[in-house]
């Protein structure tokens, strides 16, 4: 390969495409010519501005994003919208929200929001976390302020693959790990958020989509910073926001259109894991500890039934160019990430090695 | 010169090292080896973790942080501080807290504390903000929780040229806009804290050094990733930190290391002042508007008497490969940052500039 570059399945960050990267280094000692990088631009330069109002048109565009939801550009990951979330949308007379746990992050983020309100739990897939509920699972709430889900589960390698139906209580959902691969009915969602470093971007950005009338409700304790209709009156530029992040969704919007929008992506992500489930389903050795009906797309969990074949099987990979296969420590499964960015070759690549290995051991 | 780049006299994000920057160019494809990108890399990577440590230890170097004070490398800017420093430091029976108000973020920073706990303003420098208390107009209570204060104000171009006598009562400081530019006796203060756009790295990182006994005693509302202690317990990574910038900022010390280290930069950078502040108290035309013994070092203000001239002067500027000397919009005036990165050649060609300019008209 041009630059020696390998497959990384790493669960995030994650890996970004060759092509992005390239124009980002080629662009970086000045920029369009403006005579700088766009790490060294003022957030408020109309060079920076374009690229802020092309990211933010582009995130429109491919997520179809309807005008009743506002675009926010924040920091702090998901564990800082795990507080924002309670702190903006528990409101009523009687805060109270119920969070599906079915997973670590949705773990964490309910006992975040009992620190603000009621949290009632509709749904705990714990400790194991192998199962998505179905909607007849679910306890819910009509009166609730929200309703709490985690779109994909990182570590155990679970998905949801539907929208939970709560009738007028507003979805809240932490898309983190597989947003913008695959179409989604925004208009269904109070609120959406992700951290940008597994499809998006780098570590460092947080997108926010919320719809415009859960705003403006915040709880008067709520830093200044973790307002939503604060960042919506400030475009997202109460202060600095995270300037080069907001370039590299650009870029990565940009090349998310080339690939042929969110369509195509979701073809190439159902393609991807069909190859990794179908190559360790007829496996002799492997084993994928997800629930069929709950697997991820994203993130593929998989072992062998001996942890010194998982280390042997994970030190094959490296030899190989494949890296970061390593699992959770919390699951003790290896763990292939394949995200936007991870082309259908290292998929092969992996299949390839995961039926080879089956063979010679 | 070789990329054609401008001088960038931006209030923030500043002007980087054209060597920093092409190091991150030349890694960009291809880190050390590693076959990726460091934007790529799991921050639980060792070979992101290797970055991360170099980072933090170079930092300790370079401010001489004593080992009673944590690094940490947060998110949000200044502005998230301007909650998380009450949330976690107004702690005691009965919370109070001094604020001098010698600027705009200052003022923002003491209205933020006030959802959290009393507030007393020990100056008010508005709104004109054009001067620096001495200690004797400091009007200081023995048993605040703490005493607040922003070293350097970067909107009107004053700056702190000593250290406030407090007592027993720990120092809180935001040194966005002069962090690393001066030798800092650490040990002096409670919390210091600083958006990284100006001095340290790209926007996106927030630095906080903070005495490690002060930790620990957060509210009950405190969202988790405003727990200092949390983030002390965590080293930083409670959740994915953000790589890049963290990275970035490596590559500036071992920058700021090459120039001689802090002690350089802070006899430059009094050499930088010196020669705008002699060419505009040499003109007839311009004025700057701070007191003497307030003036900025990093953000120097300045204006002539007709908003044609200063208007005239921008223009003349930009053609000169001058950028971003126009102030902020609740001045008025026009300023030039000369933060770290900002050469003497920089300086010398404003200060040519401001010579032929006052000559001419």
């Amino acid at each position: 390969m041009k630059y020696n570059r390998i497959f990384n399945f790493s669960a995030g960050p994650g890996q970004l495409p060759e092509t992005v990267l390239e124009q980002a280094r080629d662009e970086m000692m000045n920029y369009h010519k403006t005579g700088m990088s766009v790490m060294e631009m003022s957030h408020r330069s109309k060079d920076f501005l374009a690229i802020f109002e092309a990211a933010k048109e582009g995130l429109r565009k491919a997520m179809c994003v309807p005008d009743t939801h506002e675009i926010l550009f924040l920091q702090g990951g998901a564990t800082a919208q795990f507080a924002m979330a309670p702190l903006n949308l528990l409101n009523s007379q009687n805060p109270h929200a119920d969070y599906a746990v079915t997973g670590n992050f949705a773990d964490i983020a309910a006992k975040e929001a009992k620190k603000y309100g009621v949290v009632s739990t509709s749904y705990n897939g714990g400790p194991d976390y192998t199962h998505i509920p179905v909607q007849s699972e679910l306890t819910l709430d009509p009166t609730a302020d929200y309703f709490y889900y985690c779109a994909n589960n990182t570590i155990f390698g679970t998905e949801w693959h539907y929208v939970p139906e709560t009738g007028s209580v507003p979805l809240v959902c932490d898309m983190s790990s597989d947003i913008l691969t695959q179409t989604v009915d925004v208009s269904r969602y109070g609120l959406i958020f992700a951290g940008a470093q597994k499809n998006l971007a780098p570590a460092g950005l947080t997108l926010a989509i919320i719809r415009r009338d859960l705003a403006g409700h915040a709880m008067p304790i709520t830093p200044k910073i973790m307002d939503y209709q604060i960042m919506i009156d400030k475009d997202s530029m109460l202060n600095t926001p995270p300037c080069w992040c907001i370039y590299m969704l650009g870029l990565m919007l940009r090349w998310v259109e080339e690939q042929g929008g969110v369509q195509a992506l979701q073809k190439r992500r159902e393609q991807k894991a069909a190859m990794l489930y179908e190559a360790i389903d007829s496996s002799r050795l492997f084993t994928a500890p997800a629930d069929a009906f709950s697997r991820s797309c994203m993130n593929v969990a998989f072992r062998t039934e001996s942890t010194e074949l998982d280390a042997k099987f994970l030190a094959g990979a490296e030899e190989r160019g494949m890296k970061n296969l390593k699992g959770h420590r919390l699951t003790g499964h290896m763990r292939a990430s394949v995200y936007n960015a991870m082309p259908i070759e290292g998929v092969q690549a992996l299949c390839d090695y995961i039926r080879d290995f089956d063979k010679e051991n």
